[in-house]
């Protein structure tokens, strides 16, 4: 598929993250405009409330794009989904007469304050990446015993805090937690010294489910895609993670990129899960290629300083797609919502330059990173602006995710005193 | 405090669980009524969107008790709360003025369908119950590993499934998942074999935070409790839950009671907490008595059979209170927000007789349970009613919280057929 041209000039680019091969959903608002569903088309937002209230975007029944988040739009169906991007991909077409109505509707991106696009019904965090899980494994219990024996079975996952999930541009405060290494008599309570990110990718579910269902309906029900960055204290983590998981260390902070890249989006970027080391059962078998080609990359700036790269990857080197994440999350009947937030789980690939988390690229803190600054960095400290970006690259097109940042600021001098 | 008289004669009944000194907080329908707001007193339930209407109940703003659930009202603050019980407390009191009024808008329990309490935001749940922790490590791990070594400082909790919620009532689907045992080569997805309960109380959220709170801010912040039975499969559980906790095993549905016991019903039976065996750090220390004198009971009725009691224990054993493993949830920052709702963990108490799971019961299923009819029963077949009861006994009146029930269905035939 070649780059679709639009009247939005902008989105014509060779490099732009939003041409009309994209068309993803995001939560705006400007000093005029209360918080409501838009899609980014080159440098600009169409505004779909307005289009919706216009009558240039037909839609039956009650208004579901005045709101500020896509959960209305997403219960309707896919039959919907794939009317109103076939509807806008027309409307926003090189040539299209729909140009006179819409300018009016178009809003600068650089005057929008984007919001998180989905009220997050529940937050569920995977485990999916081999090298990943490999690395983790490695470090906390040993080469031999670094892949649990379940792991090749099932997408080992856990739920996460729907209500810690922030969008993109939200400052992150250092947590506060209990503390034990492996030397200390006693724990103490004192702030985070290892506070980390993990580089993945969301998938949002687009339609509910209240019993088992197969990995082809999964997929059908996935809505989108964003890039995802689960903050994590490892310190925190180590101490509180056994018998029952991490909860704490995994609490403080999601951030996410406020802009939904489509499934449909993404159909030509559909590649293949690995090869399986061991089968897996009936249930969890690929439906067809679920996985998919999208460069991924981590950045950090020391405060006042220039960003250095300090990961690259791509997601298609995880072992489990969302669609048999969401599938294994059916099994025992748990009903899932439109909302529900899935995280990939850390993406890293085979190389040291690849790996999606600072305890796996500092080795636990034995290698530290050496940045462009001549800063050197095992973990997160206060001022580091941490920022995930992934695009899928087409022939003479890209499907850009644009970028999930954070800052990470100071512990509070003591947790206990409010305002 | 004595038994407060009402002009419901059934309140008065010395073993009625819904005296004047009760007042619990559902959410019912009939035939004839939409599901709203209520308060049970007696036999009866006074409707409280109609006592709104009318202006019986004086509420500045928008109506609150018209919709299925009481999270509008808890959002309201602690002042209200207290409002609304002087307010129903003075109507429904013996000689009052108000019973021409309000006799009109009572409505027999027995009319009632009662639905969730609350809109559920997220659900937690902890393992702050001593004997259980003991008794699950040691028969997981043995006796000289059965605490894990953060057991004595951190309530340990992990996030569940808010949308796994159901009210009592609700029959419950055996789960399929995926099962490996010891000796197996490899796992299967089959039906859960050893299908079990978990007998725990819930504490409801009624106020949001945004960072750490402390124990006595987390304890003002609950708004009432209700009994919980947390479905788990244990044969689910012991393959998935390494490394990152149970998943699918506790996503089947966890069952609550329909009526809300307020912290302020509750205030004449709080107790402390048991002393400590090593200190706790100061955030987490008691601020006071935080947990309550409530006799909790567990009953089996195979299908069509009696019922046999099958432990009998009390919530005042526990380790950790509610508002501890509240103010513990808020330690990294993590927001908490109106209509949580926090599992205690399983109640076991020193007895064999006082353990709230059956896999305690029939320790891991070697030593099987004798019922009344004669059957036994190491987990839970298809057919059985489990029902768990509480309440708190003062002198001359009972805070009852009804029953939790629920009746365990025979696995889907092929849980990927649909309808």
């Amino acid at each position: 598929m070649p780059l679709l041209k639009s009247w939005v000039e902008s989105a014509n680019a060779a490099d732009c993250p939003f041409p009309l091969n994209n068309l993803p959903y995001g939560v705006f608002s400007t000093p005029d405009l209360s918080a409501r569903c838009g899609v980014a088309i080159g440098d600009m937002i169409l505004d779909l409330k307005r289009a919706e209230a216009d009558g240039v975007i037909a839609q039956s029944g009650a208004a579901v794009f005045a709101g500020p988040a896509w959960n209305a739009f997403m219960a309707l169906g896919r039959d919907r989904w794939a009317g109103l991007r076939n509807r806008l991909t027309a409307l926003l077409s090189d040539g299209s007469d729909g140009q006179t109505a819409l300018s009016a509707l178009l809003v600068p991106m650089a005057d929008a304050t984007m919001h998180l696009p989905i009220q997050v019904a529940e937050y569920t965090d995977f485990y999916a990446g081999r090298n990943h899980a490999f690395n983790v494994g490695t470090m906390f219990r040993g080469a031999e015993n670094a892949l649990p024996p379940n792991w090749l079975h099932i997408p080992i996952g856990y739920n996460g805090r729907a209500s810690s999930v922030v969008v993109s541009g939200t400052d992150i405060r250092r947590p506060w937690g209990q503390l034990k290494g492996p030397n200390d008599d006693r724990p103490r309570f004192a702030p985070s010294q290892r506070f980390d990110i993990e580089l993945e990718m969301g998938a949002i579910v687009g339609q509910p489910s209240s019993g088992p269902i197969t990995v082809q309906e999964a997929d059908d029900n996935i809505f989108g895609y964003v890039l995802l960055n689960d903050w994590s204290a490892r310190d925190i983590q180590a101490w509180e993670y056994q018998p029952l998981g991490p909860f704490q260390s995994k609490a403080t902070a999601t951030s996410i990129s406020p802009w939904i890249v489509t499934a449909a989006a993404l159909e030509p970027f559909r590649c293949d899960t690995p090869e399986r080391e061991v089968p897996l059962l009936a249930h969890l078998q690929d439906a067809g290629p679920a996985l998919f080609d999208i460069d991924l990359r981590v950045t950090l700036a020391p405060e006042g300083k220039a960003a250095t790269t300090i990961a690259e990857t791509n997601y298609n080197v995880m072992y489990y797609s969302a669609a048999q994440q969401l599938a294994h999350h059916t099994t025992s009947g748990c009903p899932m919502r439109v909302g529900d937030l899935l995280g990939s789980g850390t993406i890293s690939g085979p190389d040291k330059t690849a790996r999606g988390s600072l305890l796996e690229l500092s080795w636990g803190g034995k290698e530290p990173l050496t940045l462009d600054s001549g800063d050197t960095r095992s973990f997160i400290e206060d001022g580091d602006t941490l920022t995930l970006a992934g695009a899928a690259r087409g022939d003479g097109f890209t499907i850009g995710f644009g970028t999930c940042v954070g800052t990470v600021r100071p512990a509070l001098d003591d947790p206990y005193t409010r305002g």
